[in-house]
């Protein structure tokens, strides 16, 4: 089998070109990254420029399915950005669904976020980066329903892992448990859905699993919950950070107000992706990553 | 009054920059167009290149408004032309946002299509064009939820008037009246929202008005129709246009099958322009033009 991944040197698309190889699939990647981080041969790596080149790229490689997590996230945005942000969440993606449907790719994978939905609204983005996965989306409906490629959509909360580099709050925590210097937070009410990245990459396989099937275009169109399925307050997050990890936190809850598009309850009105559970508990993965 | 359009060269964006300036309005334009189509003095003239070479010009030229018309119009595409489609459909009109907000513009006009609405539905984009106008809409309502900018978006049925150069309806019906050689055409049962041009400049110009005023953001957000009132069947249309110019149509009804996605109904799940109403009838403008 070979996958076609897009965003292969993000957080996610690490764990999963490694999962993936790992279980003997032939990883394909399209990158617009121009860093030597990737370890594939080379005539498996294409450097994304335009929709002509990718397709050549995947006529050649004739990839099973495509799996896309590339974007370039930011919480608040520059003017600056915002060309990037149109093509990196956008272009990127529409040149993928293009390329997918003229070399008869039977299925794409898409990758969304809980950030869609502010207020739990159906759409009501928390910040540009937001509202530029809900336009790729709607690029991707077109394919869904004009062409023969079946696209799905697993929509993703908060995650955290292995290898992770970016600054969220597990990593935070891990520096004031050592140093004792408190640390001001919102005051801790709203409810987070944070992840496991093991789960989550389970996820992706389980779906490429499904849509390997013969009755794929049963998904076709959907979207799919990635849930951890343990929702908890920040601060019954950060109790069980204690517990779990035996160390007191110096939080000051209320210390710094609520962002201003806080998510105080995260999307819950798709349906969870069929037949798949996380396997490790929050409690598990903390005790693994930070004991 | 400034008003900044994009757009200026198709059809209706012709149409409406004429009827503004004969209002005294001072239009400044964003073009991707290289050619020396525009009569406008050249300092008020921007050829797009990016946001922040956009935001320049419109620090300088301050307009009180923008009017969006601006894309890059196919029933279907090819490959070659998708990148193409995303930078002139979403990209653009991200920049101009982008810039309104940065440089304090109080409104904005955004133009979306009926195509978006395959069998009346709030989404089910009919082509890939559509899709990149309701991409572009879930970019706008991130600066209409999160921003002082004040979006609307006008939605266009079919258009047609003077100087229209598309191979339309009427075109075709004029050249066969005239050559009297048959015309296949699908069964013609479909509805047809036909408008014509200056009832349109019309209602971007009552639109404008409206969001002069200090309760402009009580249309923030919203979606208006621009319908001429007069919907009939594409047969029914070819019997006005024969009374109404005094001309057979030798057309051959079923001589060819609809459209692959033809629209049967065209959309109606907003409201109309609050306050405007088209002017020119059906006939007295078939009569005007072509009589």
């Amino acid at each position: 089998m070979k996958i076609l991944i897009s965003g292969a040197t993000g957080f996610i698309g690490k764990h999963l070109t490694k999962a993936l190889t790992k279980k003997g699939v032939e990883v394909y990647i399209v990158t617009t990254s121009t860093n030597k981080v990737i370890t594939l041969p080379s005539k498996r790596v294409h450097h994304y420029k335009d929709t002509l080149s990718l397709i050549d790229f995947m006529k050649e490689n004739r990839p099973d399915g495509v799996i896309h997590l590339a974007s370039m996230f930011l919480t608040s945005h520059t003017s600056s950005q915002v060309d990037e942000l149109m093509k990196a969440n956008i272009a990127l993606g529409a040149s993928l669904l293009e390329a997918s449907q003229v070399t008869s790719v039977p299925w794409f994978i898409n990758t969304g976020t809980f950030t869609q939905h502010y207020q739990n609204k159906h759409y009501s983005p928390v910040n540009l980066y937001s509202a530029t996965k809900q336009a790729f989306q709607d690029i991707a409906q077109y394919y869904s329903e004009n062409t023969n490629l079946t696209v799905v959509t697993l929509k993703l909360f908060d995650t955290f892992g292995e290898e992770d580099t970016r600054p969220k709050v597990f990593a935070l925590w891990t520096k004031i448990a050592n140093t004792n210097e408190p640390l001001l937070m919102s005051p801790g009410k709203q409810i987070i859905d944070m992840n496991y990245v093991g789960n989550v990459v389970d996820a992706y396989l389980h779906m490429a699993k499904l849509l390997a099937k013969k009755d794929r275009t049963s998904h076709n169109g959907k979207n799919y919950l990635v849930t951890q399925g343990e929702r908890m307050t920040l601060q019954d997050l950060a109790k069980l950070f204690e517990t779990t990890t035996k160390k007191k936190l110096p939080i000051v809850w209320g210390g710094r107000p609520y962002r201003d598009k806080e998510v105080m309850k995260p999307w819950d009105k798709d349906t969870i992706l069929p037949g798949w559970k996380p396997k490790v508990s929050l409690a598990k993965a903390i005790r693994l990553l930070f004991t």
